[in-house]
C-alpha cells in the first residue's frame, strides 16, 4: 500500500490517530451512541442494553469486513452502520439521520480536535521563541535589510520578532477554536424534517437533542441555517489559519538558512552528530528547508480550499468530497510536521559569536556613519563638508574591499588621515565600539515579547511543556 | 493612461479615494503633522507656526511636481518631503524617521479604512439577505443536492443559509479589525536607534511619541518586535478575510444563476430594463457572474499575499514591493466592486411562484415517498413489500418521463392502481399536498437569522442603511 | 499505516506500480546497473560477473530493512546502496555518483512515465468523445450561454467541443513528452567533477556515459547546465500541463451536471445499479462531481510546484524535497484518478429526447424571433413595427409564464393573433418547426473533430483501446 | 483616475499601446474592416467606398464619446458600432456577427501579440546570460547547495545553468506563438449559425471568409468546435507559459540577493549612481527583489486564470469577464515589468574577484578533503586512518573558526602536522590550489550554452538586440 507521506514521515501519532481509518470509526461510533442516550433519554424506545451493547464494541474495528460489505452496498455509511449493528447484535443506531448528520460531525470533530493540537503546539514554540530570545538578548549582530547590513540589532530581537509575528497567528487560531461552530443534526437540506418526523414535530426535542449532542461533540457553537453540508469557507478559514500560523516559522527558517550560509548561525545537530562523512565541515540546513517545504504545501492545501469555498450549488453537493479527503488531513499532517521540525530546530539551534563578531567589525564602521557625522558637526565642521568627506571615504572603503585593494575596513584610518574631519582616531574609535553594544530598544522589546509568553504559557502549563518527537 | 479597472468600473468613490496617490499623500502629511506635534509636545524644537503652515498646505497635491523631483532624486519618500518642505516654507517634517515608519503606518491606514468600509457593506449585505429571507420564508421550493431534488425548503431558509455563512465570516473581519496592530515608529531595523537617538535615550519619550501616533492613526493595537516592515502575515490574513466572507455571497450568487437556469428565480433588472433587444426573453446572470468573477479575483490576490507571507529574510526586504502595490489596493477594489454589485442584486431579484410551484408539482410525489411507505406500513402491508412497490413505481416513472412515455409525474396514479400499497387516490393526495407546505425547521431557522441580523443592524445603524451605487 | 487515499481510492494500479516505494527502488537498481555496465564498457574495472549478482537480486525489494539500515546512517541514498551491495554480494554501485546522480534521474524517470500513461489516457478519453459527438451529432438541444436559453445546437457539437478543448491540451502534454529532459550525470553542483575524476579527466567518456544512460532511461533530452538539481520550473511545466489537460473534462463534467439538474442528461449508471433506495429517482453527478474535485486538487498542486519554482537558491537546495515528495506523485494519482471517472462517465452517460425536445419546445418561439422578424419585413411590414410588436408579445410571454398566467409558451399564437404582423398561424409554425432543425454547421464541425480523432485513434492503436478499472 | 500600477510602472509602452482602451479600438476596427473587405469579395453589397470611409477614421478615437453611448444602450460592443458608424458616415460593419465574434477575436490578438514581444525580450534575455556566462566563464566560485560551500563552479557556469533554465521555458513559449488558435466568426453558440444565414447557407463561403479573417489576424490556427467563447484554458496555458518563463529570471535574481549578501556580486548600478546617501555602502537589489515580486504576482495571476479553466457552463458564459479584464493586461505588464528589469539587471551587474577569491581561500581546504584523501592513500597510508584523520581535524577548524580559536581555515596546517597523513605542506597546498582551478566540465557547459544562444540570436536578430528602457 502506498502511504500518506505527510502522516508517515513527519505528523505525530496523535494527528495520525485522529486521522486513521481506525481512529475515525470509533469517533462515528461514539457520536451514535451519543445520539441514542439523548434520543432515549427524550423518549424514544431504545433499550438501555442495546446501549450498553454498542458501548462494548466500539472499538472492534475491522476495516478490512466494512470494506467487504461498502463494495456491496456501495455505500459507505451504510457499511458502516451494518458492521456497528452486527457487532453489537442491536439496530437502533442512525434513526433519524441521514449520511450526513453523521460524517459532517464526525470530521469536524477531526479539525476541532487536530485545530487544539496544533493550537498547544504553537504554544510550546512561542516558549521555545520567548527562552532563545532571552538567551541572546544582548548578542548583537548586524541586522539586515535587503540582505545588506543595515544596523545593530541583537539575536535576541530577532528570534523575538518572528516570535512575536507567530503569536499573532496563534491569538487568531485560539479565536477559531474559541468559536468553531458545528453543522449538528438538520438532515438532508437542513430543514430537520427528517429529526422532526421522528418526533413527531416536537421541535422542542428536536433542539434538546442536538443540544446534547454538541455537547458530546465539545464544540463551542452550533450553524442554525445549513444545507446538506456546513459551508465550506469554514474549511478555507481553518487552513487559511494554519497557513497564516507557519508564516513566522517560515521566515524565522529563511532568515536562518541565511545565517548559515554566513555561519554566523545554524539549525544546530543532534548530541553527536556531524556533518555529512564526505564533506564534514558542511552542515545543511535541511530542517529549516524543511519548514519551508511544509508552508508551499500549505499554501497548495489553501488553494484547494479555496476552490470548495463560495461554490456551493443549492443545499450543496459533493464535488468537495475528494478534495476534502486529502485537504483537511493533510493540511494538518503538514502543519503538525512543521512544528514537530520546527521545536526540534529551536532546541537544537546554535549561534556563532566569533563570526557574528567578525562581521559586526567589518560592518560597524559603516553603520555609525550617520553618528561620526553629527559628532564632527559638533566639533565644528561644516554639516556639508563632513557628509561629502565621510561619503568619499566609504564609497573608496567599499570599492577598495571589494576589488581587494584593501582586505579589511579601514574607513576610521581613512577618515583620521583626512583634516576635514576634526575627531582623533581615538574618538573615532569609541564611537565604533559603542555602537557595537548600542541595539536600541532591543532588549525592552524582547523583555516585553518574554512576559507576553510567560502568560501565555501560564494559560496554558501542559502544552508549554511539550517535546517533540524525533524527526528524520 | 491605463486605468486600474477593478478601480474606475467597479469600486466605490470611499475605497478610490483611500487609494489614490492624492488620497495617501494627505494621509502621509496627516500622519507627518501628528508625528511632529506629539514631538514638540514631548520637547523637540519644533516651532507652532510651522506646523500651522505645514497643516495649510496639506491638501495642495500635485503629484506631476513630486514625480519630477522622484525622477531626480530617485527616492520617492525624498520627493514627498521636499515638496511638502517646500510648500509649508519649512524643514520639520520626518525627523528621527526612516522612509519606513511612514510608509508602512500609512499603508497600515489604508488597510483599516478599507476594512472598516467592507466591514460595513457587509452588515448592509446581511441586512437585505435577512430582509428577502423573511420575504420569502414560507415560499417552499424543492431543495436540491447534488443539483437534484431532494426535499422540500423555503426559499427564505436558502437565503438565510447563505446569508448565515456571511454572518459567520462577517465576524472573522471584525475580530480583525478589532485587534489590528500597527507597525509604529521602529526605526530603520525595528530597534527605535533613531527615534531613542533623538531624544537622548529617553525611551519613555519614545513610548509616548508611538502612543499618540498611534491614537492619531485610531488603530487598536501596536507590534513590539518588528523588523524594517511588519509581518507580510497581516497582510495575508486581511485578503483571506476578504475572501472567506465573499464566499458565502460567491455560493448564493452560483446558485441564483442556477435557478435563472430553471427560471426559478433571477437577479432581475433595473426599474424599465428588459432583456436584450435581439432575444427579449433573455436575461442573463451577469451581475452574479460578476460576483463569482470577483471571488476568483480574491483567489489569485491571496495567492499573491501567500507568495510574501513567510519570505522576510533578515529584518526585512521590499521583494514584497511591487506585490503590495497591486495586491493591496486591488484586493478591496475586487471586494468592494463585489458588494456593490451584490447589494444590488439583493435588490433587484426576484422569484417566479408560477416555475417554482411547476417545479414542486414535478418532484413532490418522489419526495414524500418515503412518508407513503410509512403510511402504507400503518394500514397494514409488510414494510418490504411496499418498499418494492414504490420503488418499481417510481424507477417506471423516471424513465417513462425521460423517454416521453408520459409527460407528468403519475406516480400516484400509478400507487393507486396498485394492489400492494393500502392507500386510496385521496389518502395518497392528502400526503403529496402535505408535503407541498412542509419544509421543517426552516422558519423558525429563518427567524432566528433574522433576529441576529436585526442586532447587528442596531450596532452599526449607519452602515445597515447604505445604499449602492450604480453599477455598470 | 495512513494510505494515499488518492493512490489508494482513485488511481489505477499503473500509477500506483511506479510510485510505490518498491516501483521506485527497482528503477534505481536498474539505473545503477546501466550505469556499471556503461562504466565497465567504458574501462572502469567492473567484473561481469557482479553486474550479472545486481540483476539477479533487482526484485528482491525489503523495505523494512533498508529503513533499518536508513535509521543507523540517517542518510536514505546510503542505505539503499548498502542494502543492494549486501544482497549482491558486491560493492561497485554508485561510482563516481552523488546521490541527486540518482535520485534526480529516478524521480525523472517516474515523472516521465506517468506522463506517458496520462497521455495514453487522453487519447482514450478523445476516442469516447468522438464516439459519442458522433452519436448524438443530430441530436438538437437547446444551446445556452449565461446558462440561460440561447439558440439550438445539437448534443454532439456540445460534446466535440469539449473534446477539442482536451485535444488542444493533449497536444501540449505530447510536446512535453517529446522533449523532456533529464538531468543526467552532473556531479554534486553540476559541473561533473565527480566523474571526471572517475575517468581522470577524460570529457569523452564522460559524455559517453551520459549518453548511454540517457538512452537507458528512454527521456527524448538532456540539460548541460544543471546545478545539483535540475531546475525545479520543469516541475512546474509538468503539473500546469495536467491541469491543462483536466481543464475540458472539468467543464464537461459541470455542464453534464447542470444537465442532470434539467434531466436533460445523465451520467448514467452501471448496468443494473438504479438510485438511492431511500429515493428512487434520484441520481446524483457524483462521478462528474468527482472530476471537478480532481481539478480543484490538481490546482492545488499546481500552487505547489510554482511555489518552487523560481526560489532556487545557487547550485540548489532541498526546501523542494517534502513538497516533491506529496505534489509530484499525488499530481499523477489525482489526474489518473479523473481520468478513470471520465472514462467511465462517457461509456454509461446517457441522453433522455423525451425531456430534451420538452426543453426546445419551450424556448424555440423565442430563439426564433429573428427569424421571424425577417420574414415579417419580406412579407411588406416595416422593420420598427415588427420589432416593436414581436418584443411586446415575447416580453409578455416570459412574464405570464413565470406569474403562472399561461402554462406553454404561447408566443405563436400572440403573433398570429396581432396584425402587425403579417404572417399566417401555418407560416409562423414552419418556421419555428425549421428552427428545430437548424444546428447551422454543428455536424460538420463535428465530423472535423472526428477525423482528426481518428487519426490520432490509429497512431496511438493500443492507447485508443483503454478501458477504465471499476471506479468506487 | 486610478491608474493600472503594473503599465504605468513597469511595463514598457509597446505592451501598453496593445492593452490601452484606444489600442484596443483601433484593433477592433481593423478587425471590422477585415471582415467587410472579405464580406464584400463573397458577394455581400458592400459599398467600396463605405470601406474607405471607414479607414479613414479608425484611427479617430474618442473614448469619452463611446462611453457616453455606452451609459445610454448600457452595451459595450454596440456603443462601439454607433461610434464607429457615425464616424464613417456608414452602417456596414459587423454584418452577421455576435459581440464576441469581435471581441474573442480582437482579445485574443492582444495576447497573440504580446506573446510575440515576450518571446522577443526573452531572446534579448538570453543573449545577456550568454555573454555573461561567456565573460565570466573562467572565475572560479564556491558552489553552494543548500545555501552551504560545496565545490567549486565558475560565475559563468552559474549564469548558464539560469539561462539554460529560462531556454527551456522560451522553447515552451515559442511552442504556442507557433500554434496559437484563433476563435473565428461562430455566432452566438458557435454553430455558426448567424454567418450561414447571412451567406444564405452557402457553409464554404463562411469558411472562406473565416479563413481570411485569420489571416488578417495572423494567427497560426483556428478552433472548430468552440461555443460563444474559445476555451479559458488557453488562457490558462498562456500565463502558466508566462510564469514558466519568469522562473529562471526569478531563481537567478534570488541567487544574486544571495551574493550581494556576501558581496561577491551586485546586480549593480546605473552609471554616476552610489549607494543611499545616508548609508554610501548600502547597495541594496532593489531590482532583483522586483524579478522576485513579479513572479510573485504571475503566480496570482495563474491562480484567476485557473478559476476560469474548467469552469465553463453550456456553451459559455462571462463569470470570466471581470477576471479577464485583470488578468489578462496584468499578466503581460507584470511580464514585460519583468523583462524590462531582468535586462537592466544583466546589463548592470557587477561580480568582486577579491571578496569571491577570499570566500574560495576560506572554503577551498575543505572542498578538497576527498582529493586529499585519495593521495594520501597513494601515498601509502589506509583508507580508514586517513579518513578518521582527516575527519577530525576539519571538525575541529570548523569549531575552531566558530568559536574564534582561529580566524583562518589552518586545515592544512594541521594535517602537515598529523603523522598519520604522508603528505608535505608542499603537496597538500599543491592541492588545494589545483582545486582552485578546477571547475570540471564548467566552461564547455558553457560554451554549449553560448553556442545555442548564437543560433536563437541568428533566428531573431532584431529582437536579440532590444534594449530595454530606463527603470525607476
Amino acid at each position: 500500500m502506498i502511504p500518506n507521506v505527510l502522516a508517515e514521515r513527519y505528523a505525530s501519532s496523535a494527528l495520525q490517530a485522529i486521522w486513521s481509518a481506525e481512529g475515525r470509526i470509533v469517533l462515528e461510533r461514539e457520536f451514535w451512541i451519543a445520539v441514542m442516550k439523548a434520543q432515549r433519554d427524550l423518549g424514544l424506545d431504545i433499550p438501555e442494553e442495546a446501549i450498553v451493547a454498542y458501548e462494548q464494541v466500539k472499538n472492534q474495528v475491522d476495516t478490512a469486513s466494512i470494506m467487504q460489505r461498502e463494495r456491496i452496498t456501495r455505500h459507505d455509511v451504510k457499511a458502516r452502520i451494518e458492521e456497528f449493528n452486527e457487532l453489537a447484535g442491536h439496530e437502533h443506531v442512525h434513526k433519524g439521520m441521514t449520511s450526513r448528520d453523521l460524517t459532517e460531525n464526525v470530521e469536524q470533530l477531526q479539525v476541532f480536535r487536530s485545530l487544539q493540537i496544533i493550537r498547544d503546539k504553537s504554544v510550546a514554540t512561542l516558549v521555545r521563541f520567548s527562552k532563545r530570545a532571552a538567551q541572546w538578548a544582548d548578542l548583537v549582530i548586524t541586522a539586515r535589510t535587503h540582505n545588506v547590513a543595515a544596523q545593530p540589532t541583537t539575536f535576541g530581537k530577532r528570534l523575538a520578532m518572528f516570535g512575536e509575528e507567530m503569536l499573532s497567528a496563534h491569538a487568531a487560531v485560539q479565536d477559531l477554536v474559541d468559536r468553531y461552530p458545528v453543522r449538528g443534526l438538520k438532515g438532508a437540506v437542513g430543514t430537520q424534517m427528517d429529526p422532526l418526523s421522528l418526533f413527531e414535530g416536537d421541535a422542542s426535542k428536536v433542539a434538546e437533542l442536538e443540544k446534547r449532542v454538541v455537547a458530546h461533540l465539545g464544540m463551542p457553537a452550533l450553524w442554525t441555517n445549513v444545507g446538506q453540508v456546513y459551508p465550506r469557507s469554514l474549511d478555507f478559514r481553518v487552513v487559511a489559519a494554519l497557513t497564516d500560523l507557519a508564516s513566522g516559522p517560515s521566515s524565522f527558517a529563511k532568515t536562518l538558512r541565511l545565517m548559515a550560509g554566513h555561519e554566523t548561525a545554524s539549525e544546530g545537530f543532534a548530541p553527536g552528530q556531524t556533518g555529512s562523512s564526505a564533506m564534514p565541515h558542511k552542515m545543511n540546513s535541511r530542517s529549516c528547508e524543511r519548514v519551508n517545504g511544509f508552508h508551499v504545501i500549505l499554501k497548495g492545501h489553501l488553494a484547494m480550499a479555496g476552490g470548495l469555498a463560495g461554490d456551493q450549488w443549492n443545499e450543496g453537493d459533493v464535488s468537495c468530497s475528494v478534495v476534502r479527503r486529502v485537504m483537511l488531513p493533510d493540511a494538518f499532517f503538514a502543519t503538525d510536521g512543521l512544528f514537530e521540525t520546527l521545536l526540534t530546530i529551536l532546541d537544537q539551534m546554535d549561534a556563532y559569536p566569533a563570526v557574528i563578531a567578525k562581521e559586526n567589525a567589518h560592518y560597524l564602521p559603516f553603520l555609525m556613519t550617520t553618528t561620526i557625522m553629527m559628532e564632527a558637526v559638533k566639533a565644528g565642521v561644516g554639516r556639508e563638508t563632513a557628509h561629502k568627506a565621510i561619503k568619499e571615504h566609504a564609497v573608496a572603503t567599499v570599492n577598495d574591499l571589494r576589488t581587494g585593494k584593501v582586505t579589511t575596513n579601514n574607513l576610521i584610518e581613512r577618515l583620521v588621515g583626512d583634516d576635514r574631519i576634526p575627531l582623533s582616531a581615538d574618538q573615532l574609535t569609541t564611537l565604533v565600539q559603542a555602537g557595537e553594544r548600542n541595539a536600541g530598544a532591543a532588549q525592552a522589546q524582547i523583555q516585553a515579547f518574554v512576559g507576553t509568553i510567560a502568560e501565555l504559557a501560564e494559560r496554558h502549563p501542559q502544552a508549554a511543556q511539550y517535546t517533540p518527537g524525533s524527526i528524520l
